[in-house]
């Protein structure tokens, strides 16, 4: 067990087998990583900033300051966008120091804290004499989730610049809810969980257990049926079971995991090993059974919640961008509390397909559902106009519920933050990439690494020391679940990594000490669990961490009717050639209804190219499938 | 061409191939649709009723009458729940002539007709000064649905008794709608279809012709964004396409079936070939690629709609009660219409499957949404408690939106009206159960037949003649599209009637003639047409008309890893000893995530038990599956 640095990522518990790396000490210095970065800081900062300033949300606060009546802009949790924006504006600006930005983020910072009421309530849509009273709809008014929202901006402040004008504003938002809802308070929960990982890690990087008592609080009450029936039934907001009860998360995806985030860091600040093992415990049930292969979750478009055990229906797959987000969320907390590879492995496959398929290119434009199957090229969203937010078709600029672009800039700004952990004794590498890494461990020992790769397409990462570091140190690099037969060469040896899930190099470094970890990278096939009804008789393709699709726009007609040759693997000549085998494809035309009727064949055989699912719909409308069926 | 009685069923056209029979000239003496009939006429109404009165549905007319402002209890348009139950209680009047009903529906009646505003307008929830102002929601409000449902359920009374004080509040709600609505004035529709095929049958049965005239505006104003957006899109209430433009039906599936009877209705009347031809090509798409194995309709829970061609997921299958009665409405307009028996096909596969699926077997609950396949045993819904209809689990004795039941009552207690028709030279027999037919041809041809059959379960159809007919008559049996070889006995001869849709017998009918068609009824393996994804690698098994379903109960254990054993076909030794040959199953344990892993085989083969689908849920929580998987 380690104590965590005053600065460093979203993330600082105090105590962790894996340690978080101070804000700074690792930088993308190109690559997929990097070049999205860029994006993010260049395009989907401004983009969402021009949004929220356009169609009134940020016009809320002025309109708060004013004490005058005005009109809220927007569904009720729009200051949560706001607050999201202004967390990924803080983590970019302590990337980058851009004046610029910081001019644009300090004007903003002062329009949310001139509508602070004088007791450190904050909210735009509660509390004024022609709006509905504070706390008067736990249910579903989004208060405390914003106002989480509003401390996690708060902190990723903190861990870049130290203090704030946003951190004064939080710590007083964080005062006043002790107040109302602390130890002899109010005895309730938010519908929407966000304030629990939010509190506590304010408590840690203000040093105030109140706070962390508070979130304890909150996490406790759940499960006991203090909020109000609703008709998605009480699993919806999770407060059907106590969280420490549960064996699988299980209504409202993004719901579930905020609250099993803030459940792992309530746990690690009041030592909690059965809060922990109850977390680890519906991590394993959920991903091993509710999980798509993208690492997305949550089956249900009605309300957006998970399904039950292998109910993955691709085509009907809700797969909210935010589910994605807040998965990594508790996988990375899980990763430090556990030291164990697989919570990295779901990251890097979460991250790659259903984080990452979201953006549009350009960065202008972003899915909020992930369908793994569009049957019906979808029409092109109106790129100055709302979109609503349930129907998957193009990638859209803005929705009406626009949680999702956001909580991907407000990641894409900290992405590194979860590359790379410390040990008393090591450096541990989770995630591939382009990036410079440069650390002093406990003990004084600096510890500095260049690491180049052509993640995700290709897995070679090169390692070379910048550092030397006088001592032995354990660099530790994963092994990732889908690599068949990876090869560690050191200065010293060669080794073969295959069936392990991490490779250990110990050695005092020296500048220039090179380590190279090489991965085969061949396109494969993977078959899904007969349980799973919806993908019964298919396949997908993946290469690397990158899930493949077939997109109609490689085949030249709708992909509903490809079946591929049993048996055939695919054809891979590179990332961007990838290739599999069709059969001929059969129908049934006769019948009356699509039961019972013969089979007619129609066409010849062939091989169809795929390209990574994360890409896909950005050549125009096309349908879309990631399991192929097997003929 | 024929000209329809003045009494007759719930659809009476001005001109038919097929005619209606007159209301009271076929009775159901027993069997299936008898025992139902009675038990809707015992249990169901009353039931509906009785929750009605307790949760202030009927009590919103008080409220409305007394000019004092009250508070509108459940959603806004809970008076056409009042509506059906009128409509189902003037069929059941018209076949019992029960005293105590007749008292029960008079008292109903007047509470609805004192709540008439002057102008004849009536609607519960609007144009109150404490109330939305009249026709101010036209997407959401349900004003003109209710009302159409109110129409409906004084045509009934028309049918039946021939005139009722509820008939003279519907024609004045009819006159002030054309006042409103017609030519000349606002130029609207309804989100919610329904008010189009009242109109015209109201036009019909009091030979108005401004009603049906409406009606067609209603329809032809349809489609051209007259409704205003909302998240859905404009498909979700058939307004992104004219009715005689669509190819598919789409959207809302209760919507989009309800306009489509009244597009036919409306077609008929005013000799628009084109617009019934629209609706049988809509039909035509929709049964060969959106329509379940039971016949039921409607893939989305988000916006109980249809989803793409080929999305028909049975587990997260909405396929709503309603929809499917809404199916039959127009099946049997078409039918009517062309003399198609494919029509009279889906109808008895709907009505044994989608519809009577919903009633539990004592008519005191009921599904809303139907699954095809359920996978984890629901909860006992509260008896005397609202449920929330999107959640599939057992059958629940009312909703908070409970259009279902009363549909479901209404449905029962004119089932028989779609049993047979006539032409001018015929009768012709579309559904088998036991009844008896008493009718005049056109030139006093009297026809009368008893018909006793062991349908569903059976396949054996006797016919007596019960009338001397003096002259030839020809009798037209429908053979059903499942049957494989069925065989006609008449007095003179034994015809084969394999490959046919129907088949006539012409003769002078003498009392005591007998014709009987024998249907082999025997369980069938039914495969999947290989574009529905969701049951790929499947087969289901059908008998006679039902569906059957695998259900926990009979297995002892979950229904989710069954795997049949290829190629082999199911035993039946009689309705209710159905099997199936299971092969070993086969899990995937081994991997985080369930991609990939290695098989593993768990348990020896042997024979499971199937029940008609229909009849699951009713022994108690279980999971249940129509698809079983082949190994």
């Amino acid at each position: 067990m380690t104590t965590t640095s005053p600065q460093s990522g979203p993330v600082a518990p105090s105590t962790s087998v894996l340690r978080p790396l101070p804000h700074g000490a690792l930088r993308l210095t190109g690559g997929y990583w990097g070049g999205w970065q860029e994006r993010n800081g260049a395009v989907v900062l401004r983009h969402c900033e021009d949004w929220i300033e356009r169609i009134g949300w940020a016009g809320n606060f002025d309109g708060a300051a004013s004490g005058a009546e005005f009109a809220h802009a927007g569904i009720e949790f729009v200051d949560s966008e706001v607050y999201k924006l202004l967390e990924a504006m803080a983590w970019e600006l302590g990337r980058t120091g851009d004046p610029e930005l910081a001019a644009r983020y300090e004007r903003l910072v002062e329009r949310v804290a001139a509508a602070q009421d004088d007791d450190g309530y904050l909210h735009t849509a509660f509390g004024r004499p022609w709006q509905r009273p504070r706390w008067s709809d736990l249910e579903w008014g989004h208060e405390l989730y914003c106002m989480g929202h509003l401390l996690q901006a708060a902190v990723a402040r903190l861990r870049t610049a130290g203090s704030g004008r946003l951190v004064d504003v939080a710590v007083r938002v964080a005062d006043h809810l002790v107040e109302v809802f602390g130890d002899g308070g109010r005895e309730a929960v938010c519908g929407h969980p966000e304030i629990e990982p939010a509190l506590v890690e304010l408590g840690r990087a203000v040093g105030d257990p109140r706070y962390v008592r508070l979130a304890q609080l909150f996490v406790d009450r759940r499960g006991h049926g203090r909020l109000g029936p609703i008709a998605f039934g009480p699993e919806y907001f999770q407060d059907d079971l106590p969280v420490r009860e549960a064996e699988v998360w299980r209504g409202h995806a993004v719901r579930a995991m905020y609250l099993a985030a803030g459940a792992v860091d309530v746990a690690v600040e009041t030592c909690d090993a059965e809060l922990v093992a109850a977390v680890e415990r519906q991590w394993t049930n959920t991903v091993a059974r509710r999980t798509y292969l993208t690492g997305a979750m949550g089956s249900h478009h009605q309300d957006e919640a998970f399904g039950a055990d292998f109910e993955l229906p691709p085509d009907r797959e809700y797969g909210e961008t935010c589910a994605a987000i807040a998965s990594n969320m508790v996988s990375w907390r899980l990763l430090l509390q556990t030291g164990e590879s697989k919570y990295a492995d779901l990251m890097e496959r979460t991250l790659h397909n259903a984080v990452m398929v979201a953006p549009r290119q350009d960065g202008r434009a972003f899915f909020y559902a992930n369908t793994l199957h569009q049957r019906v090229e979808g029409s092109v969203p109106p790129e100055d106009d709302l979109s609503a937010r349930a129907l998957s078709s193009l990638r859209a600029p803005w929705f009406e519920v626009s949680c999702c672009p956001t909580n991907l800039a407000r990641t894409l700004a900290s992405v590194e933050s979860v590359f790379a952990t410390t040990t008393d004794t090591g450096l541990q590498l989770h995630q591939y990439g382009d990036y410079d890494v440069d650390v002093t461990l406990p003990g004084g020992t600096p510890v500095g690494f260049r690491v180049r790769s052509d993640w995700p397409s290709g897995g070679t990462v090169t390692i070379e020391a910048t550092a030397d570091t006088g001592t032995c140190v354990a660099l530790r690099l994963r092994v990732p679940a889908w690599a068949s037969d990876a090869v560690l060469e050191t200065p010293e040896d060669t080794r073969r990594a295959s069936g392990t899930d991490t490779v250990t190099v110990e050695r005092v470094f020296a500048v220039g000490d090179r380590v190279t970890l090489t991965v085969p990278v061949t396109a494969r096939l993977t078959t899904p669990d007969p349980r799973i009804d919806a993908v019964r008789g298919t396949v997908a393709v993946e290469r690397g961490p990158l899930v493949y699709a077939l997109e109609s726009v490689d085949l030249g007609r709708d992909v509903g009717d490809v079946v591929l040759q049993p048996g055939a693997e695919p054809l891979d000549d590179g990332p961007d050639d990838v290739r599999v085998r069709v059969a001929p494809r059969t129908v049934r035309t006769a019948g009356v209804l699509p039961y019972g009727g013969p089979e007619v064949t129609t066409e010849e055989a062939g091989t169809v190219r795929l390209v990574p699912y994360a890409t896909w719909g950005n050549r125009g409308p096309s349908t879309m499938r990631v399991f192929l069926p097997v003929g």
